[in-house]
């Protein structure tokens, strides 16, 4: 039993002293207080976990090269089946199946870049993928929307927009990830327009476009290019629109993605090649034959890329999780999520790929669930060397739906992770030999210049967490993480300022979504 | 945006079917239904996290000595400045103070063992700790005690004995922690005692003494031999009693920690030998000064047991956490803590000790900043290659409470991390390349032979998580996992059964307990 640990002199003292909960509620009140880390870009310093030997990483490789040379990709989408065939790779036209060789796919996936740069409408806000670089991009695609106020209903526009909105507040986030709630009162071919009218308009952060169909690649191509503004040429230089492309697991690709891809890779914008292998379900209910599978599909994916354009950016995606085989139901943020997110990391890098992966889990609520789940996909994901961790805030139920609680929850996670990343200055001064001395056996630290020259930095000061002692907390009316979340997003959005745009950039965003509706309302895609 | 991960194929197969959920209901409603993985030692197959580069570490580890040698540690007890004084060190009896030489302590604490066996009264529970073991330990500590239905309370016997009947229920728990409750409505000079007699007799896993006065130390020693059954001389070879003897940081040592040491080490018991360096309160702002001072203290205090004994057990104990600087307030689960989790186990390992760290936060209810805030502790602390993790399930509110919840919370996340350090098997069968191609092109693996083998037995199934859909679980009440956490610790004392004992040990145990009351009552310790 430690009791100094639990009833220790610094404890007297720290529960004692409340001058900071003072602070912090005057803060709360005044209505402009969410503390926040600011906007950085990040680099990972950590080695990544080794789940698998080197023997083990190359036995899952040659399982997935065996497997598109066996078993291949039935493809339903006739450009794919031609680039392929040109390209030499076995095409039986009746089955629609593709049997690449190793050959043609590890030779088209050396092409690929293994880090590239992503353009922000603000540039300061530029990303690059790959290396160590590590990129929080929020969520994508869920299709309903909850709060602890409105419960959990269909998504729609206004939700889209404060979404929108909130990803542009909240500092930790690098990326909107591919409209977080998707506006289901809105008509379904062509509300990808107001979707990107609103990212472009509402933040000046990277974003994700649509991938389903290439007209919906062509129009996020050409809003980009309004809204930055730039040319098609500088854009196919400099790449600034990126979606994530799904293989249709097991070993399918279907005619929308398919178009998705090529249209991407053909103007050198960015694609994110993920398979969705459940372990048990559309894939192997073994991890290694999942990551095989994975692996397969997403370095079939990978080498359309190139085909279609050498050097166009893709990122290697891995989304190896399991079904609960009791139910059916897919498991998000499981050990087998975990160790899956460590070697999908190995095999990325064996390619020299870019690696993607997400913060998952299946909880129906924001309670200890969701974030135990969250945490176990953050630390698998950041330890396995992710490079682009999608669905980094927001996600909730399996992907179903975007949680305005679960977003500042996650946020809040960013932030621990993004501070853990760094380093541990040893200089002099760091060592602080001089304080302990000045202090000696049995003082306090509270006081010395050594504290005081630092203390404002010195400490990751958290947005959500709440350390007041419990009499506090409890006198203050009790409220848990998750209604203090409720609170912060609902600040969030009262502090919300759009970001400013050129009016003139403004009519001609709204006029080209203006024609293309009419179009795409007459038959033109 | 991706579509296909949200709503693609396997998403409305794994929601339409409910089987599993209708399975799970039926056993939860059965009362015999908790789920848990069994009782097994572990070993932890990952390399370290590397925070520090070797130059880093090599500087810390000296300025430590420089702090012994300059500084020194004020001592209130006698017997630790008489040992150090005939070790050679220098001791200024007027201001207690010891400095002893950074040959003395290497010397020292190179005697002691990288890692050591500790028996449990049931020996299948026996455990190693050190090299690449990992043991988790029960919290130890908490004045207060507090449930979801009567709330916070003072720690009382009743209280005291429904958790340890809890940590010998729960299988992930290879020991209990130290009392989880504090009796407090027992006598303080004698509730060692009914705690002993009450450890002794409700679980039969391996167990901390307390370690404040020798008195507490011999009656654990004198119990356990009475309980095992075993003799002094046999317990001087096979240790079985332990616990955590903290340093009154900064570089004090007190005098009835110093007992408590020096008891436990005399006799080849073990002591897990820990500052508590909260940096900017006790020990410096900065992570290196606070790292520099906890290495000094636990140095000297590992040092000590070999002196007093070579070859002694001792655990490396590492605590460094950092205050809320704008209330003084201990933060837990903080990045500075992970970081500092690293740190501590290179800092362990450059003097090969088995390094003890500990799952701790700082909320003041089972919400989701108590479970964010000890994923950050059980990820930096598993990751930074823990042997001994202190307080790994039930502490809650900076370790002042021990809660029922956050018991059965963190067992899962316990479990999920235990899952975790499993490998991936990459033979033939494993990475099923036959049932791939069996079920070709978009098919499902639901019915294949490859998963009929294993599905029993694939996955992960949690005790907490729920994986039903949406709709179900509202319909069920929408119960998130802290109100599921309550039922389940209540299913888990109804089950509950008294490990075996002897009659005539279990009267013994008694009439030791009633003997040294008596003593103790009067005066004599």
């Amino acid at each position: 039993m430690s009791e100094v640990e639990t009833v220790g002199p610094a404890r007297r003292e720290g529960r004692g002293r409340d001058a900071g909960g003072k602070a912090r509620r005057e803060r709360r009140s005044s209505g402009g207080g969410i503390h926040q880390l600011p906007f950085k870009t990040l680099r990972n310093p950590f080695k990544p976990v080794e789940i698998l030997s080197a023997d083990q990483i190359e036995a899952i490789h040659e399982a997935s090269l065996d497997l598109l040379e066996t078993v291949g990709l039935e493809v339903l989408h006739g450009e794919t089946l031609d680039i392929f065939e040109r390209a030499g790779a076995k095409v039986d036209r009746s089955t629609l199946r593709i049997r690449p060789d190793r050959g043609l796919i590890l030779e088209a996936v050396a092409k690929a870049p293994a880090e590239f740069s992503l353009r922000a409408r603000n540039p300061e806000r530029d990303l690059v993928i790959g290396g160590d670089h590590l990129v929080f991009d929020a969520t994508g695609g869920p299709a309903f929307v909850s709060d602890l106020d409105r419960g959990r209903r269909a998504g729609n526009e206004a939700d889209m927009k404060d979404y929108i909105r909130l990803v542009h507040m909240l500092n930790v986030l690098h990326q909107e990830g591919g409209t977080g709630v998707e506006p289901t009162d809105l008509p379904a071919e062509t509300r990808h327009l107001d979707v990107y009218e609103s990212i472009l308009t509402l933040t000046d952060k990277s974003w994700h476009c649509w991938g389903i169909g290439a007209f919906r690649v062509r129009d996020a191509i050409e809003m980009a290019c309004i809204a930055y503004p730039t040319t098609r040429e500088e854009l196919m230089e400099r790449p600034a629109v990126i979606t994530i492309i799904n293989s249709n697991s097991p070993m399918k690709f279907d005619g929308p993605m398919g178009e998705g891809l090529c249209e991407l890779a053909r103007n050198g914008q960015a694609t994110v090649v993920t398979p969705f292998t459940l372990c048990g379900a559309m894939s192997p209910v073994t991890l290694a034959g999942a990551l095989a599978q994975q692996n397969a599909e997403a370095l079939f994916m990978a080498a359309l890329t190139q085909l279609v354009r050498p050097g166009a950016p893709v990122v290697y995606g891995g989304f190896t999780s399991n079904v609960d085989m009791r139910s059916g139901a897919p498991a998000f943020g499981t050990p087998e999520y975990t160790r899956a997110a460590f070697a999908s990391g190995q095999l990325a890098r064996r390619c020299k790929l870019p690696y993607r992966s997400s913060n998952v889990n299946a909880s129906n609520t924001v309670d200890v669930q969701a974030a135990y789940e969250s945490s176990m996909s953050l630390w698998g994901t950041i330890l396995g060397g992710v490079n682009l961790l999608a669905h980094a805030a927001g996600w909730l139920e399996g992907g179903l739906t975007a949680s305005y609680e679960k977003l500042i929850l996650d946020c809040e996670m960013l932030q621990l992770m993004r501070e853990t990343l760094m380093p541990i200055p040893t200089d002099k001064a760091s060592l602080g030999l001089d304080a302990i001395a000045e202090v000696g056996p049995g003082g306090h630290f509270f006081g010395v210049g050594h504290t005081l020259e630092r203390f404002e930095t010195a400490f990751y000061r958290p947005m959500l967490s709440d350390w007041r002692n419990f009499e506090t907390w409890t006198d203050a009316g009790a409220v848990d993480g998750t209604r203090r979340a409720n609170a912060i997003w609902k600040e969030l959005l009262r502090q919300y300022q759009e970001p400013a745009m050129d009016p003139a950039i403004r009519e001609e965003l709204a006029a080209y979504v203006a024609r293309r509706k009419k179009e795409i309302e007459s038959g033109k895609y």
